[in-house]
């Protein structure tokens, strides 16, 4: 069943992504309200939709993040806690200052799999963590979604 | 399975909310503990349950919030999204403060949909954003809830 | 099938716990980076995996807690907040000081009688909370998963 579900989203999310129209794509966009920045909005035709990274008040927080290609957990973790990186360094924050991450899984079997990907990326100090799994729920057919709260 | 799970969620839900006693209510509280403030408080029966938003040191949190009458994802996302505003105003903030929304979806194939309608509401420069399905894990027979964090 | 789902996450919490060489332990750790402060991290394979509480800026972030005992859902309720109070008095923190919570049940159906567990833990301005249920996702055949931001 979890696999036809995985073909479904695979259909779904190619049609969102592409021929339906939703057309969403990162444009650079870096600006200030009063304290809060926002950093490289996603729009939905021409529509501001979310911000990959948002900052006040010494905290950075980041967009879910997912892993849209074929490929195993390990795969997936590994791209997810790289394009992680990436977004914390463009918001001036970094991995060993992460404060919180959660996790969600496809499949809760995978839960072994992604630690051992997981551990260790975050230096000495890691983050909280809170992880479970959705059987489904993670949008474009990744196999994780992961989003953080960092300090800066 | 899905249509099953709904109906049997609303049964539970009904129940939840009244003949089974759980009696939860509303009531306008705002007091403060040190900086920690905590705007109306949900009561079940008579004991704080949880609060609709609490502040500090800058930022305010709100609880998730659902959709409880009969309707589509569009009308759904619609209700939460406008709850949210008139939460945030209640705490001093608004929505182009908020910094991170979670979204729960029942069902991801929701998703464009939910997006039809949550695009631009947050202004030019939106907050972060999580979404995933939990296939019947909302509360309250809700097509969708969110939560979110936002300056102030 | 979540009855089935559920001995097949005994098995797989088991084996990931202990035989199948996970080997995730707690340590007493409290270093401090910049202003970041993290509490008891754990370990997987003597490698840092996650804390159990992270400090920044006047807030403390806790990790998700199960309870990963045979009990009906009040019993996982009651552990899980104790053990998040016990986290919380580590940190310099305490229940009252808590913002947000967020609850993910294993079935949605224990929604009423985690409440009747829950409810008066926080005093009376509790904290906002977020609850949804994931059908078998939450690890290690916890019935209930919670995590918690608090003042500081």
């Amino acid at each position: 069943m979890l696999n036809e579900r995985r073909n479904v989203l695979k259909k779904l999310f190619a049609s969102l992504a592409g021929i339906a129209g939703l057309n969403v794509v990162a444009k650079a966009a870096s600006n200030t309200t009063f304290d809060k920045q926002a950093k490289n909005v996603v729009y939905d035709q021409e529509i501001p939709l979310f911000s990959s990274s948002t900052k006040h008040g010494g905290f950075v927080f980041l967009a879910g993040i997912g892993a849209h290609f074929e490929g195993d957990i390990k795969a997936h973790t590994d791209h997810v806690l790289k394009e992680m990186e990436n977004q914390l360094k463009k918001a001036g924050s970094s991995m060993d200052k992460v404060l919180k991450v959660s996790v969600f899984l496809h499949d809760l079997n995978d839960y072994k799999a992604m630690n051992e990907v997981f551990r260790g990326r975050f230096g000495s100090n890691p983050p909280v963590r809170t992880t479970v799994a959705v059987y489904g729920g993670v949008p474009g057919n990744s196999l994780v979604e992961m989003d953080c709260i960092a300090a800066v």
